[in-house]
C-alpha cells in the first residue's frame, strides 16, 4: 500500500513535484505559506492542511522542498510547526539545498523527535521537475531511502544514495562544482577560438562531433551564439553556491585550484551587474578581459 | 573518377588512415622512412613509391601524417623531397599536428610550387583513426576542402571546414583546451569529493546521469576507480600542447585562467615523474597537493 | 593627570604591554585568567584585580588583549564581567586580533552601557611588544583616539587612525594580505632562482641592493637560507588569516587573484603538515611542486 | 693602469653609464648607429670611432648597451663588426638586456674570436644611470669580473657576481619577477583596501611604517594616489618580461603561480590599452574588476 505523503513548500520545484506524486497514485496533503499556491494541487486531488502541523500529523512521509533553511526552520519549528508532529513512525524527507552541516545540526535537532531523518537535494531544474526526471541525491539509512525509492522515482529518473545524512548535500556541491567548471571551461575556449578567428558554428560542431559533446553544452550553447542570456540558473547563485564549495574544500584541505578561478570570474560577473543572467552570461566576462574590438 | 593518393609516414595513425582509403577503392601510393612499416599495406593492396618525390610525381593527392615540422620538413625538402615534384595540378594535405605559424611558414614556401595546399589535423587518436571516425579539422580554399571530402571520410566520419590555411590548427588547439579543462575539472572534483567522504562510484554514477556527461568521462573513469593510467595521451604531450596554446591565447590577448591552472598543474604532473603516463594521471598531482592521510 | 589603566589579558604580547604602560608611568591593575602571569608585573608596581569587574571599576580606562572573541566576551560579559562596570565615563580598548563585523557586533553589546569604545589592534609581534615598537592600529571616534595617543605611543612607536570602529580589523586584513602576498613573492622567486642555478647567497645580495629590499626579508632570509623555520607567524595562522580576508574580499567583490594564489599554497601547506612552523616554511610548498632532485 | 674602454651604444642609459666611464678617468671611445648622440660625449673628451670595428681595434674593453639582440649582432656581426677586431687579449662585456639562451648562443659565437666574454645586465633605471648607481649582475669567469670592477663601479653602486655567462640574465629575471609580484600585491592590497572603506592615506601610512616598507613602494605611491602613472618602466615591457620568465620557469620546471596571475592581469592591461603607462597602471586592471560604483 502507498504511503500517505505531507509535501510542505510549493514553489517553481516542489508544484510539480507535489503533482508528480500524485500522478503516481499516492495520497498526499500539500501546504504553502502562501496559500494560493494550493488551489491547483487540491482540483488534481491533493489535500490540503491548515498548518505544517496538521501535516505532519496527516502524513507517514513529510517532504519539505522550500528555498532555504530560514524557511526550513520556520516549517519544522515555528508555531503549529511539523516538528511537534513527528514520531518515530514517520519519515521526514528534506529535498530542500541546503549544507551539510545545516543538515548534521537538524538531525540533531530532529533526533528526540524519533522520526527518521532522510535529506534528498536534486540535481536539475524546473524541467526536469516537470517532467518527472530529477535526479535524486540521497542520504540517510541505506533501508530507509530504498524503502522509499518508489516515492522518489515518482519525482525523478534515479536515486543516488550517497551515504549518511549529509552526503546528499556533498554531493549536491561535488556535482556543481563539475557543472560551474565546465561552463567556465566552455566559455573561456570559445572565446580563445573567437579571438584567433575561428566562427562560433564551426567550433560548436567540433564540440558536438566528438567525446566532449554533452549536455550542458548543447543546453547553453543557443545563449553564447545569441549573447543573450536567459536565466534558468542565475549567475548570482552559482557565484554563491561556488563560494560554499570552495569554503568546503578549503575545510577539508582539497586543493581545487580550477574551482578558485571560476569563483573569481563568476564573482566579477557578479561585482559587473550581471548577477540576474544566466550562469552562461560568465561568457560577458571574458569579453570584458579580452582586447577592445 | 577516384583520385590517385599518396600517403607519407606510416605509424600509428598513418597505417590505419591509409588501410581506410585503400578500403574506400582509392588508389593509393605509400611511402615510409623506416620501410618495414610499408608492407602490410602493400599485400593490401597498395602501390610504394621508393621516395616522397617519387611518391608526389604518381599522387594527384599527397598527404602527410608525421610526428611533427621536422619530419615534415624533411619528407618536403631534403633529398628526394616531395616538393620537388609539386605543381599547379596536384593537392597537398598536411594532417600532422604543427602550430599555426608553421603551418603559415609552410604555405609560404609551397607558394612557388603551384601546389594547392590544405591543412587538415584531426581529434582522436588510435582506435579512432582505426575506425575510420576520425574529427577532420580542414583549412584550406574551401572548394578544394569540399571537393576532397570523399577522401577525408574515407578516414574520418566528419570533417569540419574551419576557414583558411591555418585555421585547421588553431581548431585543434581550440578543442584540445577543452579536453585538457575538462580532464582537469573531472579529476579536481573527484578528488574534492573522495576528501569530503562520497564513493568514486556514486560519484561517477551522478555524472554519468545528467547533463555532464560525456564520452571522456566514460572513457577515463576506469583509470581513475583503478588508479593505473595506461596511456592514451601521455600527459607530457598534454603539458607541451597545453603550453603552446597558452602561448597562443597571451599573442591573441585571450583571458585563458582555467588553462594556466591546467598548465602549472600538468607541468608539477611532468617534474614529479608522472609524464609517460595518461592524461587521466593529472589524478595524482591532487593527491599530491592534498592532505597525507 | 596620567588616566587610570586596567589591563586584561597578560600573555606573550599583553605582558610586555602593560609593562611598557607601567614605565611610561601610568596607574595601573592587571587581571589575568590564570594568576600566575600577574605576579611579575605586581613586583613592577601594578595593582592586581580580583576580578574583571573589579579592574574596571577601578579603571579609566580598560583594555583588553587576549587571543579571541570567545576570551573576550567571557571577560566582558562572564561572571564579575568587565561589562558590568562599564559607563559613560570609561574607555574600553579593545587591542586583541578580531573581525571587523564581531567589533560591529561588539559595539552594538557595548552601546547601552556607555562607555566609548575604541578598537586597536596592533601590527607586530613579541620583539617590537617588548620594545614598544607596535603599530597601533585604531578605530573608533576620531578625538577619542588622539586623546588616547600618549597611552598608545606607551606600547607602540606610531598609531594609525584608520577610521570608526570596525576600520582597525580592516587595516590589520589588509596590512596582513599584503604579508602573506610578500612572503609567498620571496619564495616563489627564491625557488624559481635556486631550479635556474642561482645561489641563494647572491640573489638574497641582488635582492638587498635594491628598491625591493625589506625588513621582512631580512628578517625571514636566514630560515630560508638554513631551511629551519623557527615560528614567529605560524604557517596555520596565516593560512585562516588569509581565508578570512578573501572571504572579506568576495563580500567586497574585491578581486584577490593574487590572495587566492596565495590561500590556496599556505592551505596546502597546512594539510601537508606544516602548519605549526613559521610562515616562511612556504618554501616546503614549492619544493614539493617542484621537479624530485 | 686604466684599461682602454670601447663603448657602444649611447640610448637613455648608454650615455650616462659612458659618460660616469669618462668621469672615472677611463680612456673611452664611443660609437653609437645614429651619430648625432657622440656629439655630446665626444665634448667631454671621448673619442669617436667610425665604426663598431674600429672602436674594437682601439679599445682593451669593449662594452655594448643597446635595446635588444637584433641591433647587438648588427653591432658585431653586420659590416665592420667588433666582432673582426675581438682576440683573446680583449674583453667583450654585453650590458644590453637579452635572454639567457641568446647569451649561451652570443658565447659560442665569440668563441672562435678569443676574446672573453663577459655578461653584466643592470638592475636599475634611468636616474641609477645618470647617479652610477646601478646595480650590475655579472656572469662569466670570475677572475675577469673581479678584474673589472673598478670599471663597473664606475657606473654602478655594486656588482653581484651570478656565475657563469648566463647566469646574469637569470638574475635578472629573478629580480624583474619579484618587482612585478611586488607591484602586483601592492596594487591588489590597495585596492581591496578601498573597497573596504580604508583612506589611502592611512594605508599607506600603515606599509611605510613597517617592515614591508621598500624602495619600490615609496617610489609609486605617488603614481597610485594620483591615478596617473607617468612611464618609468612600461607596463606592456613588463607584460613581455613576465612571458619570458613563465616560459623559462616552465622549462625549468619550477612553479610560479603568482608569475602566472601577474602575467594574466598585466597582459589584460596591454589588451585594454594600458601598455604604454607605467607597471604601476596595473591599478587600472583591478579597477576595472571591481564592482562599478
Amino acid at each position: 500500500m502507498k504511503q500517505k505523503i505531507g509535501f510542505m513548500g510549493l514553489g517553481i520545484m516542489g508544484t510539480p513535484m507535489a503533482a508528480n506524486i500524485l500522478k503516481a497514485g499516492y495520497p498526499i496533503t500539500v501546504y504553502n505559506r502562501s496559500p494560493d499556491k494550493v488551489a491547483p494541487l487540491v482540483q488534481q486531488g491533493a489535500s490540503q492542511a491548515a498548518n505544517p502541523k496538521a501535516l505532519a500529523e496527516a502524513a507517514e512521509v513529510v517532504i519539505a522542498m522550500v528555498t532555504g533553511p530560514e524557511a526550513l526552520s520556520a516549517l519544522l519549528w515555528g508555531p503549529h510547526g511539523a516538528g511537534g508532529a513527528f514520531n518515530s513512525s514517520k519519515v521526514f524527507i528534506n529535498m530542500s539545498s541546503v549544507a551539510p552541516c545545516y543538515t548534521r545540526e537538524l538531525a540533531a535537532q530532529l533526533g528526540p523527535t524519533g522520526v527518521t531523518f532522510v535529506e534528498a537535494p536534486v540535481s536539475g531544474t524546473k524541467k526536469p521537475a516537470e517532467e518527472g526526471t530529477l535526479l535524486i541525491l540521497a542520504g540517510g539509512p541505506r533501508d530507509k531511502v530504498q524503502e522509499l525509492e518508489p516515492v522518489f522515482l515518482a519525482m525523478g529518473k534515479k536515486v543516488i544514495y550517497c551515504g549518511e545524512v549529509g552526503q546528499g548535500s556533498m554531493m549536491k556541491m561535488f556535482i556543481n562544482l563539475l557543472l560551474g567548471l565546465m561552463m567556465e571551461g566552455f566559455t573561456e575556449v570559445l572565446n580563445f577560438g573567437r579571438l584567433g578567428g575561428l566562427t562560433e558554428e564551426a567550433m560548436l560542431d567540433t564540440v558536438f562531433s566528438g567525446p566532449l559533446n554533452c549536455g550542458l553544452f548543447q543546453m547553453k550553447a543557443p545563449n553564447l551564439q545569441n549573447n543573450t542570456y536567459p536565466t534558468a540558473f542565475p549567475l548570482k547563485h552559482m557565484s554563491k553556491d561556488a563560494k560554499f564549495i570552495v569554503d568546503t574544500a578549503y575545510d577539508l584541505g582539497a586543493p581545487v585550484p580550477a574551482g578558485q578561478t571560476l569563483l573569481q570570474l563568476y564573482r566579477i560577473g557578479v561585482a559587473r551587474g550581471w548577477g540576474d543572467e544566466d550562469i552562461s552570461a560568465i561568457a560577458r566576462v571574458f569579453e570584458h578581459l579580452s582586447p577592445k574590438c
